[in-house]
């Protein structure tokens, strides 16, 4: 016996999230069926405000609609600072904003070269990653592009265009803060060993 | 910093799933960040039809809005039979059907009887149990209600209900199939001795 159409088609929509097979989905669903009416409508009509969320025109970083540009690019005195930090998407930008530790401005890429999947540099738009730099005249250039093949090139790549107009930089890799060498993968050591500094 | 307030509204929603944590809810909303509009507008339709699912007038099954009745109480065969089976919810009459070792029909409690809720008689609506029990002419109840407290005592009320209207009996408890004597509870085996049957 089958379910009710209604329950079958939210079923295969909730089945799509990351991580959630049809026992989850289910789940979900009839626990909606047991919530208030008014959640649900709720729930469906934030779904449909997500269509709302637009991007900074400057940074790439989802912002509210109301505002032009995003509260970071907004901010005079991080604009004043000239370094932009270059990250692959919006949560990697949260992370590092979570740290508390940068006062710059960032731009998203929204992806990294990856000529399998036919990312080249007009697909991640580096013409106008240059155009920022230049026009915001940009001193310091940090790559915070996660440690992959894909992001190992990416990061050469940008060196190559940015070499004359500014100083580019990468995050440091190595032992996470809390880690516990005993359970680090090798190539992190490694890494760790390559990257050691005078204490 | 925060994520725009259509995304915080939306993990808010997500969050409120059964096992969904913020993180979890975080990465569903970003996934549909990512996906196509056409998909976004579909889920959020599709959210709302779940209000248009209506319950059978009988059994208190999801239904089709097109129907009048349920499938299984609109089957003129199973009627016949003078079986019903008495479930909690939904979730377990699936799971009888599953089996395909019932061929009567079923009634929906939507609960058992639990005081400290304030789950009485008159909230499960026993009296219609009763009138559809005569109605129908059923000759045998199956009580198929899950072995708690609540339950047990849920069963032990009804059991007074139909004395004088039909057979009453509850289906058995033992090893589950496929189960291991040596890693099921105390309580389950326990129970499957008293449950001992002429082999």
């Amino acid at each position: 016996m089958n379910y009710p159409h209604q329950i079958e088609d939210l079923i295969t929509h909730f089945g799509r999230l990351p991580g959630v097979g049809p026992r989850t989905a289910t789940r979900f669903v009839f626990h909606l069926l047991n919530a208030q009416d008014s959640e649900v409508l709720s729930f469906s009509k934030h779904l449909v405000h997500l269509l709302n969320v637009t991007k900074c025109g400057h940074c790439g970083a989802y912002k509210d609609d109301s505002e032009l540009s995003c509260k970071i690019c907004d901010d005079e005195t991080r604009k004043s600072k000239g370094i932009l930090c270059i990250v692959e998407n919006y949560s990697d930008l949260l992370a590092i904003e979570r740290s508390q530790r940068f006062d710059g401005r960032y731009h998203i890429l929204g992806g990294v070269l990856n000529p399998l999947l036919g990312i080249g540099p007009d697909q991640l738009d580096l013409n106008k990653l240059v155009r920022r730099v230049k026009d915001e005249k940009i001193e310091r250039v940090i790559l915070a592009l996660n440690p992959s093949v894909e992001g190992d090139a990416t990061c050469s790549y940008l060196k190559e265009i940015f070499l004359d107009l500014c100083v580019v930089e990468r995050i440091g890799f190595g032992i996470p803060i809390g880690g516990s060498l005993e359970f680090v993968d090798s190539q992190t050591i490694s890494t760790a060993l390559d990257n050691r500094r005078l204490f």
